[in-house]
């Protein structure tokens, strides 16, 4: 593993930007986060050491993970992936994380299905053998966020942090809670205080502090920002926002893992959701990065972003032409997606334009019915934003912008049993008495 | 693959017995199920070919699957289970499959993470190094039900079944409609008609039939038994019927992989949860067959039976020191366990007293306290099964029978997103309004 030393930053606790007053907490000794040498403003490409930080001293923009991947050969990397462990652990070369990572008490995430759909293929009319669903459910809480926090809680360690939180609506509020509690981290999650019951108890179940919030979405993210720049703030790792640099990186993970569970190859087209953009950015950064390091051959491959009509502010743009995203007022069943300013669109619409893709978006039925589509296709049942995907991919194909006979990939982010009000139409087929003739009477035989 | 021809029954379409009306929909040419060599009595050994029979023609016992592994060269298969897939067909050559059957459309569960639990074992005062929780709500429908249901998937398609069928009150039933449709299998389903209508959906979203009948399990059961005798049944697997014998097979899969995911090494003590406990007796099955195959060396395992009070006749029966199961009427929240006459209860007894383990119960509350540690310690959020299981295991460590210095294995088999109900007083620690007085008010900072 010596190949990852070249990138500690031992100076990362002396950065100085305008969010370095949550880095009182972090320690004062050298930060190891593997190959992560830096981090770099998307706009200007200003550096700074690693740190707690996410927004540009210079300009303001987003910072990402800039790395040293210049001591690494391509065989002995591809042999060193294949013989780590089923989990994005075996990308740790990759990742802003320590090289000892699989040994620390983390969540695990990752390796999850990539499933062959031969029966969706065959009913949108595309090539049965290239049709793939990457299928995010297996996660240990059944949603892609699985994959980020866990980068965040190593983001964490590294720098100290003691408490982990997050504003959220549902599916991270609980990603976070259960890796917090198995990494032996106190969480404190905040959450709109008048969320259905179910999904306050997907998430305090594992035991953190979870608040109610008087107020909407938009006053609990305020609240959020206030807390990070007040001295209550200190010590506390928020995952999407001074951690956000090293979380987002978790969404690599599942660019690494299509390519080598279809054999160390490119997929042609893949189809992402969209909610603040940074999965789809963050995917087509994972598969550039493997093209640069020679572990897949060089081809063109088409990105395709994918949103609910009722929240579809990057949707709107792409096919406006336009490259800024006007900011729209959420009112879709995918609520998983439903961030009206999505902070990413921007690049999610240079990707998309880039690569030959496009960006389209379906009405809430057309989800419902994307999600019963895969479910009684392929058996996945998937929450509404793989009913997202599902059905900007049937849309696509229809529309002739996904090409039927090239090898796709679609993302299916989340678990059905989260979302159930969705298809809560879905029932008995038939009521019968428990008797022969009445099974007969109802045409079953 | 040489090694598993010799295993296939040509002959298995000419079975005769007890339950042969069934087989009129079987293929008429040769059963290739890999290893499986024939059916086997449990009681009194009589041997018929593989066929879609459970009862043994001479003495009404219970059949299983026989199988040859004679020509297994131990290096040679443990390399050959290494090199294959992530799920449960890495183990094709121990199991009633055949040996293209990852090249089948099957829902291909297993390799579930085996999570190393070092905050519970300090919680209950045992080795940290040395108590692990195999976590099977990462299947694709989410509880252990997804292995046996595969197993049952390949045995329908070589007897040449069309419908897979049978009787549920939860996971089965999602379990059976996943597996049916990707399949490619129609599907029928038959619950009660009253049945929670999150319930209804989870098992109705995946398009196959999903019928209510007027009345409780036992109608619902007594009216399955009819079908398979009827003509109206003809060409229908149950799975858990005139399947039950490769069905059950699914259930070794667990021991495989605990033994593999713990360096090829039996463990010293596993807590099993009982429903019809047939899963424990496949357990235990599998751990032999590792032992003789000199997959693991040979060396003394406990197995511990895990019941719910309000349904423990294996349990009563244990500590009562009889041999015999007096059936109860089950009144718990650990419906998935609620087998009021289990049907492997005297198997389940023998196994328990042979490998020096034991039989225990624990009560609905001590079930949701378990619920509870588990997800606070190691971020795993089970259903209420699993909370029997970890009940049990620490009610053992407290009453002396669990040795906390040896390997332990703590079974978790579904998910807590699917009995949200048992932790429904979980909720908010505070509710505050969108401000930092708020905040320190409530005394979070």
């Amino acid at each position: 593993m010596a190949a990852q030393t070249v990138a500690s930053t031992p100076d990362a606790a002396t950065s100085a930007n305008p969010s370095a007053s949550t880095l009182s907490a972090a320690s004062t000794g050298s930060v190891d986060l593997g190959p992560a040498a830096a981090l770099s403003c998307r706009e200007c490409g200003h550096r700074v050491p690693l740190g707690p930080v996410f927004a540009c001293e210079e300009c303001f923009g987003p910072l990402e993970v800039a790395y040293d991947f210049s001591a690494y050969d391509t065989e002995e990397l591809r042999a060193r992936i294949e013989a780590g462990p089923a989990n994005i652990w075996r990308y740790a070369p990759l990742l802003p994380v320590p090289a000892d990572v699989a040994d620390k008490p983390n969540i695990n995430p990752g390796w999850t299905r990539l499933v062959k759909a031969e029966n969706l293929a065959r009913e949108l009319g595309v090539d049965p053998g290239r049709l793939f669903v990457k299928d995010d459910s297996g996660n240990p809480t059944h949603s892609f966020k699985d994959r980020v926090v866990a980068q965040a809680i190593e983001a964490a360690r590294a720098f100290g942090f003691t408490t982990l939180s997050c504003s959220s609506t549902g599916n991270l509020a609980g990603a976070v809670g259960a890796a917090a509690a198995r990494a032996g981290f106190r969480s404190c999650v905040f959450i709109p205080h008048d969320l259905e019951q179910g999904k306050i108890v997907m998430a305090a179940v594992y035991g953190g502090e979870l608040v109610g919030i008087e107020g909407n979405y938009d006053d609990v993210n305020r609240f959020c920002s206030e807390l990070i720049g007040d001295p209550a703030g200190e010590g506390w790792g928020f995952v999407n926002v001074n951690l956000r640099p090293y979380y987002a990186e978790g969404s690599k993970t599942l660019a690494y893992e299509i390519c080598e569970q279809l054999g160390w190859q490119l997929p042609d087209q893949l189809v992402v959701p969209i909610a603040s953009g940074s999965q789809l950015t963050k995917v087509d950064k994972g598969l550039r990065e493997l093209i640069e390091l020679g572990l897949v051959e060089d081809k063109p491959y088409k990105i395709f972003g994918a949103q609910a009509e009722g929240c579809s502010p990057v949707s709107v743009a792409y096919k406006a032409g336009h490259d800024v995203v006007r900011p729209q007022k959420p009112n879709t069943i995918a609520k998983s997606l439903a961030i009206g300013n999505p902070a990413d669109g921007p690049y999610v619409l240079d990707i998309a334009r880039r690569t030959g893709g496009a960006v389209e978006d379906v009405n809430d039925e057309q989800v419902v019915d994307a999600i019963k589509l895969l479910a009684r296709t392929e058996g996945i049942f998937a929450e509404t934003a793989g009913g997202v995907t599902v059905g900007v991919a049937k849309k696509l194909i229809e529309n002739g912008l996904l090409d039927p006979t090239l090898t796709t990939v679609v993302l299916n982010t989340g678990d059905g049993l989260k979302t159930l009000d969705a298809v809560a139409g879905t029932g008995l087929t038939a009521t019968i008495r428990p008797s022969l003739d009445s099974f007969r009477e109802a045409g079953l035989a």
